[in-house]
């Protein structure tokens, strides 16, 4: 019985991993869409957001499952309610990762970005899709120094979202309204990817160490 | 040991109640500070969020503590996964009013939103403001035909939303760049305002039916 338990945690966790490659995934391809106005690959990131829905679904069925008829405690018990929020983080960054997706498909021909700050997107995209590397790498290994980097890396995008602003709001911005509110938009769909890794990240923290670093890390910093 | 059980299954569910009556008098507050650009107002629902996060983190404990103790299964199960869930939706759209009060404190003696879309975010205003006692209605009562009125609350804020990107988009508007962003995240965080209590709406729906209505109902219509 124990065996068969132990065995299924063991497979919430690899699907939890899983789960974050797929992620990783689109929000990779949806950065490349967005800069590369490649119609395509967005169309592949709306689609492929189904299967991380799915993914989720059958997850939450299965802990709940477990709960259940295993009636867990202690470290088990703190493994399923981790996998509960961690995959309700993971689903929300593929959701994030469609819409900006979305938004490519919505503009093309045309880039979703205006000329001037697709440089600043650019470097949004790198520093998403290493957050999104690094969470996976966290979830398999629970390695809990990736938890800083990933914080780090979610510093990097509140600064991005700051400098996106900043170029919005500056003298030399001549970009249409629609521009303005796609750059807005965008930029803080990026930003709240980065809060959820980070909510991930604490909650891998918690369930290695017992000991949740802080709480409620997400959207402190919203831009005003 | 039965009894304490089912009474502190109840104060859960009191709690939650409680929880979301925060919520209420939030969006509540922070919306008749937007309107009528009043700082102390916007200030009191800044500081007032945090018992609302406080609130989430207690009774997230209280609820891995009652899966620890009592192992519980069928309806009670369901009854605290139900409930960390929905702390979890509530302690976002406390967030969201948080944001929307913050945007009023910074433009402050200013109006955060132009005379000319007042009108839109008035109605967003009400209708948050509705679905937000409803929300709390549906968790004290387990009516679930308020479920149904809370999806129609939220088709009002979606359609609110997409009139406000309307007036931004179409040729009449002539707010400034700041004013363009913040209608558009303002806008946005109305509009999430209501996906989330969707979503409590249909976890409550579950838990007395045992039946989801439909999976993942947030933030399908993101405006592009």
């Amino acid at each position: 019985m124990r065996e068969i338990f132990e065995a299924e945690l063991k497979q919430v966790g690899s699907d939890l991993a899983e789960m974050s490659r797929q992620v990783e995934i689109a929000i990779s391809n949806a950065g490349t869409a967005l800069l590369t106005a490649d119609l395509h690959l967005a169309e592949t990131v709306i689609v492929a957001d189904e299967a991380i829905d799915a993914f989720e679904r059958d997850l939450d069925t299965r802990c709940v499952h477990l709960l259940a008829q295993q009636a867990p405690v202690a470290t088990d018990l703190r493994v399923i309610v981790t996998a509960l929020r961690i995959s309700s983080s993971l689903e929300r960054m593929g959701d994030l990762a469609r819409h900006v997706a979305e938004f490519s498909r919505r503009t093309y021909p045309n880039p979703a970005v205006p000329q001037a700050i697709s440089g600043t997107f650019a470097d949004m995209h790198i520093a998403a899709t290493r957050v999104a590397q690094r969470t996976t790498a966290l979830i398999e290994t629970r390695d809990i120094d990736l938890a800083k980097s990933i914080e780090e890396d979610d510093d990097r995008l509140d600064a991005l979202h700051e400098d996106n602003f900043t170029a919005l709001l500056g003298g030399h911005w001549n970009g249409t309204a629609q521009q303005t509110v796609d750059t807005a938009l965008l930029s803080r769909y990026f930003e709240r990817f980065g809060d959820h890794a980070v909510s991930v990240a604490r909650r891998m923290v918690y369930l290695v160490t017992g000991d949740f670093p802080e709480d409620h890390p997400t959207d402190g910093r919203a831009r005003l």
